[in-house]
């Protein structure tokens, strides 16, 4: 019998697979499921979280600086640690590269990671570098540091929290299509050059996103613990679905709520496809998604960047979203399928 | 300018790309250079190792049963922290499978990582699973944990200590000269059945290794803690160049003392090879090579499947090998260039 992987998609495939493995660790607080894996310490939760990222699947060298690559796969590591409220402290790098690749590429590479080790705090404590036989894969593995009673789970939202984003959303999706567009018209015409510098943000958001430590900072100036989080790596609606699942609740989400950059929305209109939709189902957006306790409104309000878009329900109510035109969608959690 | 990553080999590779790093947080106590990170955690030192497998480089599905890959994957890692004189407790799994792979497949691997779990207690706790587009890369990453004073680095022999080995060294690589000779065979003549039972020994040290976390725990119970700890994976050589380096010392390793199956041996004749070259430039075993200070000997003799082979000598008298026949050989550290 051959089942192909692509009938269970990313996340039923993972379920399948690890729903033999039980934990067995007394130290094993948190397995498979949520940003991250939590460890027990004693004093502190070590949160480890890890992701690979593939050559011709989740990058294109052909409008992929190196140095921006390198970055990335450090923030987007990061981002889940700061999903689950814990600081990020070190990092763990494993590239396998093929011959092709110069030391002077690399370095290219390492820098960017370094400026990300830099900016963000971490250290780089280890890795592994091997050959490839095509292609570049890159391995980061996320280590981080939280009082337990801090951690922020995926499962902690109940019904009448309320649903708030930091930054905005689709941008990074944008970008990825402008980049996708400018790629083919340059196979097309060689002499044509790309017309980036006007889509400079978009594109930004998507080569260079960032983790959300700050808000995670001002969580804890704030003394502000979230109810439920998670980072927006695949889509708004593939997220809210993972809150609402794990949570056991269901939602209703406002568009007028939902924050996007004007920037993102003219680009949207650009491409003919409905702004909302490419924060619903764009993805690599990295800003976070979470719930908060209704008696916390007045802190989150003064906050800067987090935007209230919505309200927790009961499960049974399902997972809504509110046009601005007034109207009632259920939504569908598309989020990006991988396979 | 265009530097071939060739030119640096492996080590140098690494440490080319990461001198650049320095470590910043009060946590991070070990770095990259060392079989594992070490991470503070008050009370309990976090060590974490990782490694990455890629398809057609580490291993060939031609003749490794991907249940015995899954459990090698996890095997290399625990290895690195049994090597630190530390307890693996979790493991972090990442793949990326090309869509020859079918879930039976998967499973099959899944099957080999969950065999390796149980044997060795530890947990799965994360991980990823994506799409590549050729062939198999598996990350795994190990999480260890030991008390800050028993933890064994490569830097701390010096001279007059015993050079320690466990187990029996050679025979992995003797295993894979068998299987690549074989799987030539039956490329040129389908109709030959592989001969394989009789190696049954050394092509098991191929594909299913074992870390020596029971050396570990005998040397808890033995109350001996080495004074320098490496694991064998790149063959012994390397590894004793390795603890030299670090250490700045010298060594002179007993070819009489270095311990190899009488099954290993035969297969290097057969295969017209000096069978401590096996030993020193093989790899794969997954044993390990430590120090001890003169005083513990006692506490060592009695010690099952550990073998004295040497003894640490000053930095000026070099790296050496007694051979039976007595005479004095210059080492280098030749070991497995991936590159």
């Amino acid at each position: 019998m051959r089942t192909d992987v692509n009938t269970l998609g990313e996340f039923g495939l993972i379920e399948h697979l690890t729903k033999q493995f039980s934990l067995q660790q007394p130290s094993s607080l948190v397995g498979v499921g949520d940003d991250a894996a939590v460890i027990d310490n004693g004093n502190f939760m070590t949160v480890v979280s890890t992701d690979m990222l593939v050559e011709g699947v989740h990058f294109d060298l052909a409008y992929t600086p190196l140095k921006h690559l390198g970055y990335k796969s450090v923030v987007v590591n990061l981002s889940d640690i700061c999903a689950m409220n814990a600081f990020p402290r070190q990092i763990t790098v494993s590239i396998a590269i093929s011959n092709k690749y110069s030391v002077e590429a690399l370095d290219e590479l390492y820098e960017g990671i370094r400026l990300a080790c830099e900016h963000y705090n971490v250290d780089l404590v280890g890795g592994d570098t091997t050959s490839s036989t095509r292609g570049m894969v890159i391995s980061v593995t996320a280590i981080g540091q939280c009082e337990k009673e801090l951690l922020c789970y995926r499962n902690g939202a109940k019904p009448g929290d309320l649903i708030c984003i930091t930054g905005s959303l689709g941008a990074a999706y944008l970008g990825l299509l402008i980049l996708e567009r400018e790629k083919k018209i340059w196979a097309e015409h060689p002499d044509i050059q790309p017309q980036l510098e006007e889509h400079e943000l978009v594109i930004a958001r998507h080569l260079k996103p960032e983790a959300r430590l700050d808000v995670v900072e001002v969580f804890r100036k704030a003394q502000l613990k979230p109810t439920s989080m998670i980072d927006i790596s695949d889509g708004l609606a593939s997220e809210i679905f993972h809150i609402c699942k794990q949570s056991g609740v269901g939602a209703l989400l406002e568009e007028s709520g939902v924050p996007m950059h004007p920037e993102a929305q003219l680009q949207a209109i650009n491409f003919k496809l409905d702004p909302i939709t490419c924060a619903l189902n764009g993805g690599e957006d990295y800003e976070l998604l979470f719930t908060i306790d209704p008696k916390d409104v007045d802190k989150v309000k003064y906050l800067p960047d987090i935007y209230i878009a919505g309200e927790i329900l009961d499960a049974k109510d399902g997972v809504k979203l509110n046009t601005k035109g007034g109207k009632l969608h259920e939504l569908k959690a598309q989020g990006w399928v991988h396979f």
